[in-house]
């Protein structure tokens, strides 16, 4: 039954050896996430001794999961394609199997991004329609959250791959943000926001999507800056150009947040005020904590899919998680491929198609 | 003798009718340049009595300026076709016009970037051997300042074109930051540090970066978040890519600054903590405001040209101003052409040229 077994339980499948720290971090995530949420299960790939050396520590989550031992991991300096010729039986390609199989309806690795990637596609299979996944995330921003794709997956992309990311981010925002039939806006990420600027597949893609009907509201051309202000629900733009804008935003939070640390130890006047203020420092710190917004999400696959940072801590994996379980619930994939039907049925999307 | 006339004096042309404030913070803003600074001096093109009026409560700068009438400008959303076919005697065209005679030693406006490029690589020419002029700033950094480039000036660039912008950006950088002919470290923005990453332009830049000498130090590729850590004194980058991370830094600083605000404002003891970390929070705006990093300089032509964000007030456009000054103490525009001249000659370079 899609992974929602007896009791309507969500099950996600957990690679558990992945990304800088393993099951150090990834178990006590999971504990974080199953406290007082019965309907969640997991089933977690991975070396069976370590990963009990942590679960012992967890009686709520040792309740509500099950470990599928593996030794045979997924390095992080893999090449992908050699990655993906030794999958098998990797706790990543095991964990997403569990995906293919029905058993679970997401999954979650913080391995190796590439190798993932291919593994996912390989095995879940691009969904019908669909020309090239995209990684999607989410950005806080002042207005409103934005979904923003593509990070990475894309380098280079036409017209049309862009308005199909356009799609798959309606879709995914909807789904995320539970906005029901409510159409998400929608803008491409360029350098001003007249008519006549930027590159032509970006300019193209605005003509296409301001002609045909999707799930979505075509807004226009958005900048680098309306990322945060929340201008739009989604933001469309090349895996290159998202990919430095993502890390561009994580690197100036930790530039301020340096900063801000000094300010308020450099003596003893602004450590007293710390101390005053603390419980609106400590606001501020989870108001722009990127932990938080943690795991990159694959669209266009066959399945959920999500690929938490590399060097991801409990609270932040735990985010990435969350994710999965509310995209499981919202039933993306089945969204999707008719989203997908419904935009290539369009003539004028077709005639552009060449 | 190139915009320094008698007692080594540096002129600076400034267009005083460009952005969105024209005098009334262009003005303010030379003042605050020239206290303590009788080596410098402006000629101030534009409407005689708008700029009057500011200018009258400005004794110092009185001394030190000239008015140069004109009651034509340039506007703001004009196409850079147009604004070029009609710039005859704008105040954006006459202060350029003022570097090509040599009257000034470089200048600045807060105008029309398209058109304040089109019209500055009209009169003043690109440089010998300089395929695209490149627009370029200063980033703060945790390690040390950054200069990135380009930042919107080429939207679509190959390998030949990002070699170019670095040692354009390399030879900036030795200027901007007085390192004599100590050689600055160059990365490629890119989406991973490892070699197999990134698109063919940008691989293929990185080859013939890696074989050819020039006056500086290829360190490999960087991402989004080496520009905020500092890890290389020039970033190099199409005009798209850098166009969005510059904006995008920009809206998570304005992201972080209202929340900061928010915090210390939300309750009376937080704002008694402010109270105490007066001067340390007055430190933390310092090294986190961007108007003091103002100023996009055009390199690759045969003069100094310098655009400020079109909504700069008096304290940004004053930074644009000191980027100008510095760039002509250093006798930028002079290296250029040598720097060129030796990069072209080398084989490895010209092979790849094709």
């Amino acid at each position: 039954m899609s992974g929602q077994e007896n009791n309507n339980k969500i099950i996600i499948a957990i690679d558990a050896m992945g990304g800088d720290f393993g099951p150090v971090e990834i178990i006590p995530a999971l504990d974080l996430v199953c406290h007082g949420r019965p309907d969640i299960f997991f089933l977690i790939f991975g070396d069976q001794t370590k990963i009990n050396t942590y679960l012992s520590k967890c009686p709520v989550l040792k309740n509500c999961s099950e470990i599928r031992h593996t030794d045979k991991i997924v390095q992080n300096d893999e090449k992908p394609s050699a990655a993906l010729r030794n999958s098998k039986g990797t706790s990543m390609r095991l964990a997403i199997e569990a995906v293919k199989s029905g058993e679970a309806a997401a999954v979650v690795s913080a391995g190796n991004t590439g190798a993932l990637m291919a593994m996912a596609k390989m095995v879940l299979k691009t969904a019908p329609g669909v020309h090239r996944p995209a990684i999607a995330s989410v950005m806080p921003g002042l207005e409103k959250d934005t979904v923003m794709l593509d990070l990475g997956a894309n380098l280079l992309v036409d017209s049309e791959n862009l308005v199909q990311f356009a799609l798959l981010g309606a879709t995914f925002a909807r789904a995320y943000k539970k906005m029901g039939n409510e159409k998400p806006s929608i803008g491409l990420l360029n350098i001003g926001s007249e008519d006549m600027k930027g590159p032509d597949h970006i300019r193209g893609a605005a003509e296409i999507l301001s002609k045909v009907e999707f799930p979505g509201t075509y807004y226009g051309f958005v900048e680098g800056d309306d990322i945060t202000k929340g201008t739009v629900d989604v933001i469309v733009c090349d895996g290159y150009a998202g990919n430095v804008a993502l890390k561009t935003a994580e690197g100036v939070g930790k530039y301020i947040k340096h900063h801000i640390n000094d300010a308020f130890t450099s003596n003893p006047f602004a450590m007293l005020g710390a101390l005053f203020a603390y419980f609106s420092l400590r606001k501020l710190k989870r108001q722009t904590d990127p932990r938080l917004y943690n795991g990159g999400v694959f669209l266009g696959l066959n399945g959920i899919c999500i690929k938490s940072h590399g060097g991801a801590d409990a609270l932040s994996f735990s985010s990435a998680v969350i994710k999965a379980v509310r995209l499981a619930r919202a039933g993306y994939v089945e969204h999707i491929a008719q989203d997908i039907s419904d935009l290539t049925s369009q003539e004028t999307f077709l005639s552009s198609d060449s």
